[in-house]
């Protein structure tokens, strides 16, 4: 069933006994041991659903302080799934009917089955420059916008939506996030920034940092699913009163958690002793010794990412070879020689992992 | 108001006497004098609502005999404006969730506010080649679509959506329009044809007929509003079983008029006596006149469009000249020396209005 | 297909040289001679689309002053039908997935096929006091809501909708409506106020005058379709600020008329030489006349109404009499003996329908 | 927090050191202990997502084992919780703007959000009988519904919702259920069940087993959150064909969980072994003990409940004195003397805590 999945030829069956290697995505896992110690050693106690317990207050205490917002300067509510955030919040922040801009290779444009346009939002798109949105280009398009005489007949933006990092494992520099910062306060635009991988941007950045993050955006989430949790996404934002009405707007988004504290236990474990950054760490370090071995093989780039997600050209050959053993994802139809893959590393990748699939390219 | 509306400069008072010349657009009148007689000789009937009428019965009889679709292989129904019916039409054909797929200039991309994704439906687009859509790119795109592994996770295109004439004034030949049918059939995709300008597009073929629409499209409208009525459009679909529950559908998408018998006088009359074919006719001679006339004075067409609505590329010190006289929209943001124009004929542009135009541009 | 649509029997054939009459409900004709004039009189204009024209300038002035809401006071748009303005408006003023108050029997809550719902909102429900609210209820279940700890999982009430006339004839007091307003402030609930039959509503009021509406209700709309117009309705608010993109909203919801002006000329016309008086005056005069002749002639009311909806419990016998001449609702399915039936008198009733009418009875 | 949260007095410092018994529901736990297991053991292997891994398959089959399913005539889908479940489903089976029937106690009706709403659909209600719907009641409903010539103006019911066990602990007979199934035949009308808490319902039942919730429902839910896993819902259907494009139709309203083997693991563990069975038995068992308690001490039952929700009447000053040590919920507001509460048990109640809160109230 895994390989029909990923439309890859049936596993031999000599290879039954062989520990298969994955590099197809970051949710392949469970969760960080020390967070389902944590799990594990809370599970049998009692706490009132939806979000009302300790370990969620703990977790938002966490989370307001490793970005600069405690002391009531900012709010923090826990959703389990990114699209669900993603709909969720761009229904909460832009207005009704309003749209939401996002370059066109923006995860809400393509992987979320419509989530966005399901609650009445478009989704307006700009080019992408390697996953990025371009300030400049966002500026003239509002600009022109506005200048249209039919704009009412048109929908306006009510939201601008990046990604840090990128679906293709880019990340922005501050000064290109303080471009896009200055172009949404311009025109009066929220800015949303998508952090399902956020660990890894931050821990690939030479100068963007958390308390940034939450300073540039109005709104953003932490991403937990692809960084080391079960499952969950923390929204955080320095408008705290945005989250007026907060609990009923999630549940109408069937989006409510009843054991909230399981949210509360993992995001309070992944922001104590460094978790977050350890876990962004490891899977960008495993990332580059990959670049390197792969770079070192003579195997091009199809784009450079810094994060733990690699994308190369294989020949196709190669392809074929590593499959029964390793598994990842072919980024886009298969091309006559070499086609373009992705490999993904996270939290849980070891040394030996990278080496092993190398061993497997030298074989 | 009416010079503020449009962003144009004020009109100087010595031309307060003088009967101005509106080319803006095909909206801008009331009704054809026919159908106004109709509507002034049954006011003060007594019917019942909701098309629940003798005049709606016989609008729809009018209407599947010019389609070729009576003897119950087809209906009909009523509803007031074009955004509306594209919005009820799609989110009655197109499955929950599903897209629609469209050229990027398509009028549900961009002049509709939003309406079709107020329902829950992406718009998916096509590049517009002169506002056409490409047979044969759309079926490369649906085979991409569906070789992608990640389809699930991405939209699904429920409905295509084209318009003829197009939002540009062009039209397909018969051939383009079997080309998508095939695509649509191989698919198993309904094709929707957006008619608003349809009696313009249809006298201007020279192919394709009202039969031909009816039997090509799974569903389209007929526009009344652009075409001789006060308002109103007319759905046709040779699926009749798809009416099943349209009433409900209609009044849920707060289309349903109670007055419904107004939709069937304007319908029944314009389907009688020749007078939609009148229509179209004349939009499309006066168009003709107007294009020999600004060829000849060798003004540059900006699209080549054989329909009502007519692209021409005017120095701008002619548009200054021009504008206090007569009306006409940009066509885009005004340029440096000359700019695209749009100048639009309909069923009551007369051979005087074009002369007057013509020399008003050779004073 | 007439009979056939209100479920009544075949019409006998000895009566069709017979003129029927018609008291099935108020927007069975087309609309008042005055405006069939003003629309003949203005038919061949060219006006700018969308509300931009000069009669709809001039309709909102008229009403404004109408309402004592001119000089910036308040603004009014134009929508084409009630359940669409009903949809539209309640989807503008509460928040996302807030509810609407409503009585059981309110237009939103059963005849308008959900449109309510379809953009999100719940219709949350008091019981009916002949088609009235009572102020003292939705203060307790405010008051209950608030009161459970539970409220933030149930759907928050957003406004307050209420009908003026209600749906079976009657109308609040200055003062009922008082205690209303008095409610929704201590909630800070906008209230809002379905004026379909306004016009009839006003005629009959002892104490309630269109300011006193206007100055009451937040926001509340004039019904054209049911009192002299071919369709449309009046949408004021004194709060002009919420109409900032209400172009964009309405249009989302499929209810921008591109010839606004005809919305234009006839609220225009509406509003001036006292017309929406004499309409409303007429309808309710004839009402009453009505329903002295039917109680003089011992026919019960089932429902005592000031407005122009007569219901009255008709033997069986006098109602299987009565059809084949004139046409009206029963109200409800027939009971065993004598059945509720609904009489609806408008603005082209005249003293001779009603007294054939009950020549009809007496016969 | 706590104590605010359900609106209770503060706990007192005396009793700091006391482990504080909770009842106030079924959610307020982690999982099971053997779903625990299942999950650490599993955590560390790397899956495809979105339920396309080998635990999500033996979930499915042993669920549709358990209802008499397997060999093709059922499918599974995995969602993770109650309120994202009911209007995932109802939107997915309910024709466009179609209505759902529920009695006024629903869950969907009352404490959802209106997230039933936000896609579309009205709630009908009928009156609860005990939390349960009558056929009989449902039959005459739908009879007057379509014997009402204006029912197309209304929101047609496109599916029948009923909950087992209901929110106040009751649960169906065969006989009822049967009843119902008949009624929805008749009316074409697809029953769904909302089994949040179905274990306790089974447990409770003389005669209703899974195979018989299976083969009566079309569609159903069997509740993990409420029933000993951490999270998930596990919806079954008859009707494998509904279930074509479910995985965009999840996602599309936020529900897709990347993880989806977390669902898998779960569920197929609580499948084996008699778990399901078990965690239900020790709900009711338990229950059934606090029930004679709390009556052998004469106090009086609010609503006789056979599974694990049970509801009394406590004296006020007796719930002023356990609500220190004890948790549970007030059910409405407290009222002068004595006031309806609710206690939960759930798979993780012991004897020992009965035991402990049956002397608490001795003391």
């Amino acid at each position: 069933m895994f390989y029909e999945f990923y439309g890859f030829h049936k596993r031999p069956a000599y290879l039954n006994d062989y520990i298969m290697l994955h590099f197809d995505s970051d949710y392949m896992r469970g969760c960080h041991p020390e967070i389902l110690e944590r799990l594990s050693q809370t599970n049998m106690e009692q706490t009132p659903g939806y979000g009302c317990d300790e370990y969620t207050l703990r977790a938002k205490d966490n989370i307001l302080r490793a970005c600069g917002l405690d002391n009531g300067k900012g709010d923090v509510v826990f959703l389990t799934g990114g699209t669900q955030t993603n709909a969720t919040v761009i229904d909460l922040v832009a207005g009704r009917y309003e749209g939401v801009m996002a370059v066109d290779t923006g995860h809400i444009n393509v992987h979320e089955s419509g989530a966005v346009e399901a609650s009445g939002h478009k989704v307006i798109t700009l080019p992408s420059h390697s996953g990025k949105m371009d300030a400049g280009e966002l500026d003239s398009w509002l600009t022109d916008f506005y200048a249209d005489d039919t704009w009412r007949h048109m929908v306006r933006p009510g939201i601008v939506y990046i990604t840090f990092p990128t679906e293709v494992g880019t990340i922005y520099s501050k000064e290109e996030l303080m471009a896009l910062r200055e172009v949404c306060d311009r025109w009066q635009l929220p800015l949303y920034i998508d952090g399902a991988r956020l660990a890894y941007g931050l821990a690939a950045s030479p100068d963007v940092t958390m308390e940034d993050i939450a300073a540039i955006a109005d709104i953003f989430y932490i991403g937990g699913t692809k960084c080391g949790t079960l499952f969950g996404e923390a929204v955080v934002t320095r408008h705290p009163e945005w989250f007026g009405n907060i609990l009923s707007h999630i549940k109408a988004h069937g989006a409510l958690m009843a054991k909230g504290r399981l949210l509360g236990v993992q995001f309070s474990t992944l922001f104590e002793d460094g978790l977050y950054d350890r876990i962004g760490r490891n899977g960008v370090d495993k990332a580059m010794i990959l670049k390197n071995g792969m770079t070192e093989r003579g195997i091009p780039l199809f784009m450079d990412s810094p994060t733990n997600q690699q994308f190369f050209i294989l020949p196709n050959d190669l392809i074929d070879r590593l499959l029964p053993a390793a598994s990842f994802e072919l980024w886009g139809p298969r091309c006559e020689k070499a086609t373009p893959v992705r490999f993904v590393t996270d939290w849980g990748t070891t040394d030996d992992d990278i080496k092993t699939l190398l061993n497997l390219i030298d074989r």
